[in-house]
């Protein structure tokens, strides 16, 4: 399915929720997107062609919707799978970054060993809003010695500028709502 | 993959820390399975295998280690997937439920519109162990009209009699550790 065709289908399929989870927040429910299995197929699909052709060590998935695309992701590019996770849920050792986020704050931990220095990796999430959760994953595997090529998103709101905050790493995204 | 080879593969696979997250609990790390490709492969495809045959309608995923295996097997089935949360993370309406586990308490939701009324669905987690957060979940989808064919585990620990909570749900798990 061409990208122009699945922004389509995804734009009808996602509702958007006002006031989730705060006043003034507009939420886009991409929980409809795993609920279509063509659909939730189609985007893997997209996510997978945006990989091929690089050389990925490892598919990086944040908790805890971008382990269900990451997770197909990973699946499909048959690469391993290595979960981001918020603080107490991996066992030591772990590496941790506290970050700053558009409404509140969040922490995030790897597994030391999760990668090995100079491994190639792409990151995925559903969304990419303000960006602070990706920057902080950028950190965090760059820390343990991760290279990584690519965040790749579902659904990006290019208002809140969140690819401004990834520095020399590219952010791709499937569908961008503008004006949100 | 037989069961019994992929049985033997696990076990060298799968690490165990103890310990952790509690003093006197020993925590095996799934992780370790994701991180393998072809292993993460043959368990998925032994989940798969354990659905063919069933009527199913959707896989239910358990937040957050349940979205990983759960979203590569839905996948691999082309099923909708549908996750169950902690709570505040899924839009309204929700249906949420309180329980208590081995060590603390938990909540859950489920988007009340995730299945229709009668949907026969699989539910899927990393680990069994004493079965609170399992029973939960069934109550949870029996609360909004699903009927639960099968809670699958990738890992069980069957001196916790996690699967005696869960009524007239059957349980299937690929590996069991006695003694733990």
């Amino acid at each position: 399915m061409q990208l122009e065709e699945l922004r389509e289908e995804l734009r009808s399929a996602i509702p958007t929720i006002p006031d989730f989870p705060k006043q003034g927040i507009l939420f886009y429910d991409v929980t409809a997107v795993m609920r279509a299995p063509e659909l939730f197929h189609h985007v893997t699909q997209a996510l997978a062609s945006r990989c091929s052709g690089k050389e990925i060590d490892a598919i990086v998935g944040i908790d805890a919707r971008g382990f269900i695309f990451g997770a197909a992701l990973a699946y499909e590019l048959n690469k391993p799978f290595v979960p981001v996770r918020k603080p107490g849920k991996l066992p030591p050792e772990v590496e941790r970054i506290y970050y700053v986020l558009e409404y509140g704050e969040g922490e995030l931990e790897i597994r030391k060993d999760a990668v090995s220095p100079g491994d190639k990796v792409v990151v995925i999430d559903d969304l990419l809003a303000t960006g602070g959760t990706a920057k902080g994953t950028v950190e965090l595997l760059q820390r343990i010695g991760a290279e990584v090529l690519e965040c790749c998103f579902v659904v990006e709101l290019p208002d809140l500028k969140g690819r401004d905050q990834l520095g020399q790493v590219e952010a791709f995204s499937i569908i961008q709502y503008e004006g949100s």
